[in-house]
């Protein structure tokens, strides 16, 4: 165990060149100038005050800088864990404590001690949990709920969109504000130049790559800027009742964490599992991407230590749950990221526009941010990739659209929950199927294989059975279901020999399954015996006394001895 | 599909000779004698009147009699599954609607239902979601918390025991009833001295088997009838405050399902859920165990029909849920049951108790009751279990003991749920690990084995690798780092050949996975190429874009025409 297994940054901090300052000072600003107005706008998506969003793009990605295995994932507010905040505030038990800011810093808080605790149990491995229709249907179905959620600021309705009948949705439509509209739709037309059509028009003007990526994406403060000066200008927010963001305190996160009220911790936890597991699974998605790209590697059980980590600085600092956001960690590589300097300090960008910009802040119209965020998570809704999945593979496609219409129709958590329900279910039956094959004696020599793809010799009182997978719970009852049916074909049967030269790990229900296979086979008269077992597996077995219940049966060292003694 | 697929009983039914009925009928009256008693206690158990009990020993075991494929499974209430009825009507959003009955009869319905879904989608499979060592660490915890609970009715104390502290549990104790406490030892005495010592006498007279299983199942029955005339004969329960059963409806229950209240049905759903997983799997294990021995066969999925139309039974006749028990399965079993028509005969004979011996069971006293249940759990309390599942395996045992401290300490549902959990974690962990092997050529032949285990030839620019499981989201990204590090033993590759023989399933996760490493393996100027493919795996593969993503690598069909073209 050395240092740098903890703290990969003193991996690469000795090796940090001029080179890569260059490339990761131009890609903290460009990222920074992101940070700001999606920090506020998904602390408002997730129903919290805007600080707790602009706390979390501090701390957390600095901490992350320090144990994280990615070099350019940008840790900070992202907007599907901002939507489950939300669900989980919006929880009755939840909702009905009023203190909306103490529990999405609880959250943050466990959020982070269950990565951690992932991370000492090295249960990198629980990515392989959730698979990627889960994944995908799953973020369609939280982005379309975004949207949804995004169209009262933008259209400055006074109540939630209603779509229950027509003349409700006609009623709340027509309470949109005229003014909120316009800048929201303003702000959209902006975004949406700011994309391809800008870069297109770049692209035709020679500029270097990264200077385009720059311009691009300075889309979104643009909007900010120019939604606030508009509003300072003609008075939007008094005159024409247009929402604003309004004030933000200008001091930087105060560290320390007071109370623990225990049932509001248990109440919050199971929501924070699913955050923690999402968060988790989309942040080492989003790293290995450009890991691939880069030819780097990343190491799961770090990256849920730095992610725990950075989730519970941003708990101490006052800040909502983080994890690395896909859009943000796109830009901060294409702006020439080469490290985690860069986030390091972005992290410094957005704390001095903390404490120097805060005032200016109050202005930026809600609508504005909601035009931030459609534009942000529209690209997340992949429709398409349904189509794509069934046509492949059905079964996965199921698993994709009632994972998206669980998120829709029964909830965040419900929905992410039938996912993985359903992809261990199909799992189990795939796999509950193992590999496993009646052989024989090619002749004149002492090799075993297949009857069904050799010219093999059998004998009428021997049947011999090569077992190709461990045995667990899931698998065994395959196994002693597929030996009572070749006794059906073969009913002179006297002795079963079961080759366990691929066996490698028999848990303790195989075990018991095998204990009572035997006894059933000793009552019809017939013996079971193994052969080629590997010594782990018959150390484990002495332990126990499945070898005194097996006699008279016997284990043999190869199949040619139970052949020798047996046929 | 033929009618007995659905309905075994017209299997068995044309071949019941006058041996089976001798055999059956002396069984049923025995089983009917031990339905009676378990059926008033575990329904006071659940937190329910008896009625509902006794109601749910009538329909129910007929129902499964016609549908099921065990030829001696005992349907009707057991206490597991009323000691999780009770944890659900205890849960506050249930008990705050205080209809118990309503809320017992609806989780039978919703039991029922999901366990004809199950068919429905054939997961008679569901059995391997739940191993052995968790179980067994459910059956136990939940037996203890069964035998916490029958404390005060046999003691009579007033109020729940305390074991918070020492005076808390004095002060407790001492509000035990004197007269409650020695009708409830001594039925307990009796109940004991009707177990083994009773039956060791009788072997000694040489007496048939079967009469002395019958004799020694009447303990119930006799403390039953003695406890009720002790009550009668000395006024217990007026003038001594002796709990009794109190006033059961003499009729036989109506059919009938009144009001769908739908918040009631979604409230319940998650407890019926996990109380059909556990009375499926319960059930299917026992129907196991006297299968194995009688050399008969058990098809999960008709047992779910079975099990889910006996529920609906059930719940149609005003009764609890229920499943197979196992003590009056063995108790049927070894007192002679040939066929299901024993369970016919037997749920008879307790309508015919229920109609003219209603007003007896009044006075039986709750304390007899106890007794009853506490000599029937506690042999399913198997501590030892651990120490055998631990030193065999501990990571099955950690299972193990997690779920019974789970039962303990946060409740039913949470304990098993629990235990779900870790299984599945540790069954993904090492299934995430498929075999995969380095192969080379066998000179002279056209064979390709593992380089470990042969001596044969290789190619510094061509790595063949043998992938001998389907690729799933669980293993693929075990694959992925395979290839990654055998490309860092060996610089040079420039051609990675996968051996898909033993390949026969991808699923989608595993195709993304298996694109991307294309592309990556691209980006370091290695080319990726198929060889072996199976038929339906390359149609499947030839419905995406996968194949033309893979190109320059090619799908060759055998490896040697691989290595003919790369090496």
């Amino acid at each position: 165990m050395r240092l740098t297994d903890f703290l990969p940054i003193f991996g690469w901090l000795k090796y940090y060149s001029r080179n890569d300052f260059h490339g990761d000072i131009f890609a903290s600003a460009i990222t920074a100038i992101l940070l700001v107005p999606q920090g506020i706008a998904y602390a408002l998506l997730a129903g919290i005050p805007p600080q707790l969003g602009l706390y979390a793009s501090i701390l957390p990605p600095m901490v992350y800088a320090l144990f994280g295995t990615s070099k350019t994932l940008s840790v900070g507010p992202v907007s599907i864990a901002a939507v489950m905040i939300a669900s989980a505030l919006n929880a009755p038990e939840i909702s009905a404590l009023q203190q909306p800011v103490q529990s999405a810093v609880i959250l943050a808080a466990e959020t982070g001690v269950l990565m951690l605790i992932m991370a000492l149990l090295r249960l990198g491995g629980l990515v392989n949990f959730i698979s990627h229709p889960v994944l995908t249907g799953f973020t369609s179905g939280a982005s379309i709920l975004i949207v949804l959620s995004q169209l009262p600021p933008l259209l400055g309705l006074a109540k939630p969109l209603c779509v229950g009948s027509f003349s409700c949705y006609t009623n709340t439509v027509q309470t949109a504000n005229t003014s909120t509209l316009l800048t929201g739709l303003g702000a959209l037309l902006l975004l949406i130049l700011f994309g391809k059509p800008l870069t297109g028009l770049l692209k035709k003007t020679l500029m270097k790559p990264a200077w385009i990526t720059a311009i691009s994406k300075c889309g979104p403060l643009l909007t900010v800027v120019l939604g606030a000066i508009a509003v300072n200008m003609f008075d939007l927010n008094n005159a024409h009742q247009v929402a604003t963001v309004g004030h933000i305190p200008a001091n930087l996160p105060e560290l320390r964490f007071n109370a623990v009220d225990t049932a509001h911790w248990r109440h919050l936890l199971p929501y924070a599992a699913l955050i923690a597991l999402i968060a988790y699974v989309e942040s080492v998605a989003i790293a290995k991407t450009i890991a691939n790209i880069k030819g780097e590697k990343i190491q799961p059980n770090n990256e849920l230590l730095g992610l725990g980590a950075a989730n519970i600085a941003s708990a101490l600092s006052g800040g909502m749950a983080v994890a690395g956001g896909f859009s943000r960690t796109m830009v901060n590589f294409s702006a020439g990221a080469r490290t985690q300097m860069a986030m390091l300090m972005a992290a410094v960008f957005v704390a001095l526009a903390v404490m120097f910009f805060s005032p200016y802040f109050a202005a930026i119209p809600k609508s504005v941010l909601a035009a931030i965020i459609l534009v942000a998570i529209t690209p997340l809704i992949r429709l398409r990739n349904i189509v794509n999945t069934w046509r492949y593979d059905p079964s996965d496609g199921i698993a994709e659209v009632m994972t998206l219409l669980g998120v829709l129709v029964l909830g965040i958590e419900e929905g992410i929950t039938l996912g993985i329900i359903l992809t261990l279910v199909s799992y189990l039956r795939i796999t509950s199927h193992p590999h496993i094959a009646v052989v024989g004696r090619i002749q004149g020599t002492e090799h075993y294989r297949n009857i069904k793809r050799h010219a093999v010799k059998t004998w009428e009182h021997l049947l011999l059975l090569r077992v190709d997978e461990n045995l667990t719970f899931a698998n065994v009852n395959f196994v002693e279901e597929f030996i009572s049916d070749q006794l059906q074909r073969q009913p002179d049967t006297k002795h079963v020999v079961l080759i366990f030269a691929s066996v490698s790990y028999i848990d303790s229900t195989a075990l018991e399954v095998m204990e009572s296979l035997s006894a059933t086979l000793k009552s019809l008269h017939v013996t079971l015996h193994l052969s080629e077992a590997k010594g782990p597996v018959l150390d484990k077995l002495k332990k126990t006394d499945f070898l005194s219940h097996l006699q008279p049966g016997k284990v043999f060292f190869r199949t040619q001895d139970a052949v020798n003694e047996l046929a």
